[in-house]
């Protein structure tokens, strides 16, 4: 791989993609752009700005975008139409964040003839995969630099010491070893690593950063009220909101309540176990208010179907494969499902637990006529099920037959 | 199919299957035996054999069983290894009892020399087709008979009408309609009918039987260790039991601190949505416990391929096949996977949830070497996950190019 | 069900349907509208009009299409985009085509104001299921009527006699008992029953139809190409033609080659085994080629999804549920992955073999400068393959080191 | 990677693992051990051994062994046991040959203390997966060598100037560049690249080796009968074989007729598009049968799960995965289905075909009483079938009210 010319960078603003930064324009001699996305992190966005500038970035080059509205409504949203969960509880909140990142640092890249992108990403860990696998997909030709992997910063001292010998501002509670490392956008924050390391060990309080503990959750349960179109959420207690402010709204609510924590040990693509803690308030309450509102719905057919990609699905996200035709082929089935699941769910939050009341739908395939343990006036023949089970137990029959015969 | 000669009923000993009795002697005049299972519905036994003495069924004829150890053992069990569960919620709770009870009315039909067996189930529900599935499946020529399909009792006054006709004693309290229907097994209480039967509505309190609501629940948590041996609980704190111990204790903990309540709307087999309220306490407890050791212990690729199995393996069991070749084939997977699932697993439980917190395994597959963010003395070479990138993007960027090719 | 009134009868002309057509006059005392199809069976479709018209149909009542292009179109063409086939072999030629058939009576008998359809399908097989599955879905107020199933002409003997009583002419061929039973269209025909039902034993040659026994095809091969558009083959020989006359040249091509026979046992829904000798010379033909351009144009992450939806798709349409949502879902996955599905295959025809020996197109994503043996200038670095193999590695070497560790 | 000391090479005996032996001594300055298979690949080992000799490998170093009937019994039937064919049509001749190859490597490496392993595979394709996978999988510690992906000798003159350098003998036919790459075992022969990379261009006649032309095969069709116990073949034409000799037999009878000609481009791991001429005449004759008697002897629902779970299988196979627990977790399923797999097939090989055309078992469940076209006896209720399909039907039904109702 020849070098770099121009390279757009994902920049936070903080210590370590400062030193990327910095790192970039010495090693390769590269020009820097420097691309930083409001996700929903929760953190101002102008003072990357400034950082970047102080470290040489020229104004055209430096990209601030909100793209909160396009994370909740194009990814976010998608992936909650499959009821999404890795390994049966992670509920893919880091790895959905990272195909938007690509994009639009792939974008820039265009604008700006960049030949390059890189990113802040460790060898170690998923993330570098899901950046470099989107940008693969989006531009066949743009290189990807994961200074993690090339460079010799191997300890924190080494990196403060290349902070200080060029001159990058290091906040005073960054010269410590941070106790644990920490991911976080508008559908949740993940923390892993450091105090974290071993699994036997419950997390300690202060790990947590958006929900409260469920102890310290109001005594009251709150209800609320979800409405749905197309599998999409649309409103709050009747009141219509954009997709980023009602995911916002999602998280004060689960937040508050101390919903979506989740101590969790998975399976990396790159092979090894990690462990991690992820809080997903928001997430949380939207998965649970889905189900509610597909159960009447979605047709046993199209919703067992849907489970059963849904693993294939939710592995595909979380190993980076977004932007595969095999993510679109599934997103496709999914979406056509969706058509028709809108109605309203009712949820009661207390203490940690989200959960479904009520739910009820225009689109409802829920027939009290037929389910009722009353006279059903006809909508149903009991003498239907004799038939039924009889052909259904047609071939058991035979099997217990041949067992019989063969003394088997 | 010609009248059966002798009949053995799965008999509770209630006013329903009291019905039932009576109405196969005067309907077909067959003798009949009466077979009543202790599957830990928390009922005593013995008042079913005097009622059964009463409505003329001679004692030998009379089978009163403890089958809570089978049913744990060989069923319950079994299930959870594979962490199964019916569309995204449901633990299976009364499908998972009716292959047992089957079981048992057919060895017993063939001790007896019985050509036929009769269950309670009406023509509706999942369970008619469970139970006579079953049936099918272990013995190709015994009968089902289903009263509730045949008779013209269609009504609660004519039910009473034929028990007072009969000379079968109604207690005070069932003259009245039930306000909902009511199946309890060790592993779960469902309710469903009359008062539940608008999803919208909210289930009222007094609908749950064996856990109280969280609002009610200690206001400290309280952390247990369940230790697993091969997928199997075989421990709580410390303490070994047997399978039906641990699951009767892990209820009285689930149940105290407001574990395992599901208010659900599910599809059921005969092609209607039902709505059922649920309570599995120690199921709830079970499974997070038994996802949590399998998140050290199970490898990924064993994981990922019996998280994709799964709602086929909760299908079937819904549906009635757990004894059908294609069940029998995912068991033999699923064990296959859980040879080394072993370990204990720390969960806390506080007002309705039961969250893992820590899990420990001389079987851990968990590599603090690899995923430490610290130094790992060489067990991981990041650069190897540039390879490994470079190689699964390879088909992306060649379908990129495409596109950019043929300007797609 | 109460009698109907007006019917719609799928009508071929033939002495059963014939039967059944006056029946339905008898039992019910209902007007009857018919139904006939040109599927492509290879029948003259006037002779059903004279024949309905002396049973007194009115003329208004009798409905003759050529639905040729539209079964090609919208069934046998989308199914072939999945490389649809039943238990690893059959092609499903006679379930296609009867939700075409249900579709049509559904809106004739919307059209005629009608409130039942009638079919010919006996109750042991499958396209009972078909027809009026299909038929619920499109409308679920309809009623379906079969015969078979309800009345009591259950020998041959019985239905000549009652074809003879009411004046319905019986052909001197139809005399005596056909010595198995024949469905045609323009994808395949299909022999069932009589002299194969052992299926130990070799069917004759008189059982098939329309191809030649591969010794008697010719002695040299033919090549001939197929050029696909999107999954659908469009032209053959560079010449383009619509879908039924591709089909019917395919069919011309293969059949004269000995291409398509199967012998086969294959699993009703109903829950039986049966034998069918089944001929598909130009879906035989059809499935290679569009194989073999998926080959050079589909990616492997859509490729491989598909294959493992594939066996469900075909269950689907097997057991009669075409117009399902999942059935739905499935093709709306599988339509996204074959937009660039285009290009032209190269076939060798011989003995009963259609086998691709070259594929090419503007859209393959084939890369000789990848694949080379020579050198590649590049586009591959081998050393990466270093990285790729040592992470997909990890985990099998985690696995291996605990076997060892517990010594097990 | 610290140098090997001592290596085990998979030895063919060729000029390459000539070269390869040689550098191994030159360029690590260890000790080689040989390790040349009998897998059927048809050429005399013990000149493998003079040639090792002759390039200093001491006596007791050279491992020369007979590992067909292993091969065939522990990797061939097992994998046939599942019908497993890769991307529709590829029967996984040489992956399957991988892992047989790596254990004994793994096993030789640990009974003479070597510390690694090294094979031929190049870097571009699946081979060096499967080899080192599988050695993963059996020793976590043992060091593979890919020669290929280290060396500069990346030309074909390069490669033959070393040879010259070290004194390795170089046949004539050697000198210049072969045509095409050949792999060979007793499953199949695969050819690939040079004059068959073009996917276009039909493969030239001299590309076969073990199959005639299907218009060079014989004129009469020859009938044989294979018998089948658990799912594996025990018998031809009522001779009972070891399975290595079975698939000589079948070699043979399929060569003859030209059966198992491939012409494929298939999806590699590593990320792209391969052509390759792959003859597996036995196997192809093996297919058919094991598919013919699976037709009566195997359940639906156990058929159907198999058919589901077999792409997932064979791409296991095809990756390298054969070591893996979830190719075991799949095998264990699959074999559990195989129990009753017995009885006996008779195939008609013709120019190139192989077809099942009749089949018969003891343990057949086809029930010729249930399928019949003639009065069945009551085995069958045709009746039944109303209620099956009344209540496969209901949900349909509801689906459809609700879109009259929506007037969507």
């Amino acid at each position: 791989m020849s070098a770099p010319k121009k390279v757009v960078l994902a920049y936070s603003g903080g210590l370590d993609t400062s030193i990327i930064l910095k790192w970039l324009q010495t090693e390769y001699g590269c020009e820097v752009v420097t691309f930083t996305a409001d996700l929903g992190q929760g953190e101002e966005l102008e003072p990357a700005r400034k950082k970047a500038e102080l470290l040489g970035i020229k104004p055209e080059n430096i990209y601030i975008e909100d793209v909160r509205e396009e994370f909740v409504r194009d990814f976010v949203f998608p992936m909650f139409r499959a009821n999404a969960v890795y390994e049966g509880l992670y509920l893919l909140g880091t790895s959905i964040a990272r195909p938007l990142i690509s994009k639009r640092l792939v974008e820039i890249a265009e604008e700006v003839g960049a030949d390059a992108i890189a990113h802040g990403a460790t060898g170690k860990g998923n993330d570098q995969v899901r950046f470099e696998l989107s940008a693969a997909a989006l531009n066949p030709d743009v290189k990807c630099i994961a200074p993690w992997r090339e460079w010799d910063l191997s300890s924190r001292t080494k990196l403060l010491e290349f902070a200080e010998q060029n001159q990058i501002p290091i906040a005073k509670d960054k010269r410590g070893e941070a106790p644990f490392s920490v991911d976080a956008n508008l559908l949740h924050t993940s923390s892993e690593g450091k105090v974290l390391e071993d699994p036997a060990v419950m997390a300690p309080d202060y790990v947590f950063q958006r929900t409260v503990v469920p102890e310290d959750a109001p005594n009251e349960p709150e209800f609320i009220e979800i409405t749905f179109e197309k599998g999409d959420a649309v409103a709050i207690n009747g009141e219509a909101m954009s997709p980023a402010t009602i995911l916002t709204r999602l998280n004060e609510l689960g937040g508050k309540h101390g919903c979506g924590r989740l101590d969790f040990v998975e399976n990396r693509f790159v092979g090894m176990k990690s462990r991690g803690i992820y809080e997903t308030p928001g997430g949380t309450v939207l998965l649970e208010a889905h189900r509610g509102i597909e159960q009447i719905t979605l047709d046993s057919g199209a919703g067992h179907l849907k489970d059963s990609l849904m693993p294939r699905y939710a592995e595909l996200i979380y190993n980076g494969f977004w932007f595969s035709p095999e993510r679109e082929m599934l997103q496709a089935a999914i979406d056509k499902s969706q058509e028709l699941v809108s109605g309203t769910v009712r949820l009661k939050l207390y203490k940690g637990s989200a959960t479904c009341v009520g739910r009820w739908s225009d689109a409802s395939l829920y027939s009290e006529a037929h389910v009722t343990f009353e006279d059903d006036a006809g909508a149903y023949d009991q003498k239907d099920a004799a038939g039924f089970i009889q052909l259904n137990a047609l071939r058991l029959r035979l099997l217990a037959a041949r067992k019989r015969r063969l003394g088997s």
